[in-house]
């Protein structure tokens, strides 16, 4: 297990950690002085038109760009809302191609509006993906599914494990091409009593390592998540059970906090994280 | 499939759906002139030392007990917190055995307070269950081993699915004498992406059958459960897996609804339960 003390460089700090409350340009010059070492943007930071003056100006602050997120949901009620979809991620690939992006992260979306049926709501969004394969190969952006907590299965994610996200994998990319992979987020896979066996049974397929923290009491749950130390997620074993199944690029902190790190201000957001991951996570 | 129409008898009512309002002699007259053939009580909604007198009333009522609520939780920091929890379950199987329940159901507990520690604090739980075996063998009131949603890991359940609960079973008794099964609850397994199969596998092992809805959104993560009918479960198809894995017993209505259906009259809870259950769900 790697030591980060000291290897801030190691770490990526994902735009929703500071709230979104500036565009993507006012916050790279602060992310790279706090020492982090990649960047992951959310779609809305950006105008994707720019996208590549976007991913100079990240390289030129001596960033990479560890993801890009996210994936429109994939599940709707009719056709003609799935194609859209589809046809919107392949916008984003492509800006994420032009942004440098290591990967595109999807969050793959519920239950389509006004279905209870999850079965035929994963057959929609493993169809939209499918059609995502050959942009992403063609692109060299591949697809990092992020499998989400339960919680979020209704209007967020049906894919919920991280056993569920490597069969999805093995059905997308049965030849292990690389297009699609996973991307494991603490507070997602914390829980899992299959976790250890599931995160090794990844190796090979792990394209991104978020963390972040569950409170007790959580207050909201899309919204209240924590500061890495301030919960009870064990994050130094994960990231010793990641870190064994091969992981060795940033590790990267996404908070979730509007009532708490949202209203703070960037700088000491961003010297927490550092702080917090260098000693402690 | 069963069809539930004009059969109220099939259903149990789980008094947390009234939220806790008043004692248990309060409402067995009223549960029982709604229709429903059990109710499944909570230890908090009555006096244990009167457990046999309640279970005469809820008899003489014409109602059996589907299950008795719930298990102190099995974590904690120390081993004399471990045996008050351990003791503590063993007088709760005694009031049940007095009051006629099926059942005893199992909450089993989160992290052990101050802990981040998963593996721990499950080991700490499955040794506190092998230690209620004997009692419930003796009293024969089996314990209902009830997997929570994952949003509780942390603080009330750290048994999450399905599958884990049977495994659970079959560690804390090989030999299938019953004195442990799955207690499966709507709220807590529909996300499941292995739920069919983990559903299907616990043929012969389930002991009962819990049924609200999740709405969207979900503004408190433990009150703002729905009523059967106002969310996103497919209700009619887990209830047919779950007769399929050859269910045969109530379907127990337990809603937790701090701002809505507990501040109703009981008896338009009740009707509205009767009515989506034997229409609907």
């Amino acid at each position: 297990m790697r030591d980060l003390a000291g290897r801030p460089e190691l770490l990526a700090l994902n735009t929703a950690t500071l709230g979104h409350r500036e565009p993507l340009a006012g916050v790279i010059d602060a992310v790279a002085a706090a020492g982090f070492g990649a960047i992951a943007p959310w779609r809305h930071d950006l105008d994707e038109s720019q996208a590549a003056a976007e991913g100079k100006r990240i390289r030129d602050a001596g960033l990479k760009v560890s993801g890009y997120c996210r994936t429109a949901y994939l599940s709707a009620p009719d056709a003609a809302g799935r194609a859209a979809a589809v046809a919107d991620n392949v916008r984003a690939l492509h800006a994420a191609a032009e942004l440098g992006a290591e990967c595109f992260v999807a969050v793959v979306g519920g239950l389509a509006a006004g279905s209870r049926d999850c079965a035929d709501s994963r057959k929609q969004i493993l169809d939209g993906l499918a059609q995502l394969a050959e942009t992403a190969a063609e692109l060299k952006v591949p697809i990092a599914l992020e499998p989400l907590h339960p919680a979020y299965a209704a209007d967020r994610s049906l894919l919920c494990t991280t056993a569920q996200a490597l069969q999805w994998c093995g059905q997308l990319d049965p030849d292990g091409r690389g297009d699609f992979g996973v991307c494991l987020d603490a507070y997602h896979v914390w829980w899992d009593p299959e976790r250890a066996a599931s995160i090794a049974a990844a190796k090979g397929r792990i394209m991104g390592y978020h963390v972040c923290d569950w409170l007790v009491p959580t207050r909201d749950i899309l919204l209240d998540r924590g500061m890495p130390g301030d919960g009870v997620i064990d994050l130094r074993s994960l990231r010793a059970e990641v870190e064994a199944a091969g992981w060795d690029s940033w590790v990267e902190v996404e908070i979730f906090s509007a009532e708490d790190w949202w209203k703070r201000p960037k700088e000491e957001v961003l010297a927490t994280c550092v702080e917090r991951m260098t000693s402690l996570c």
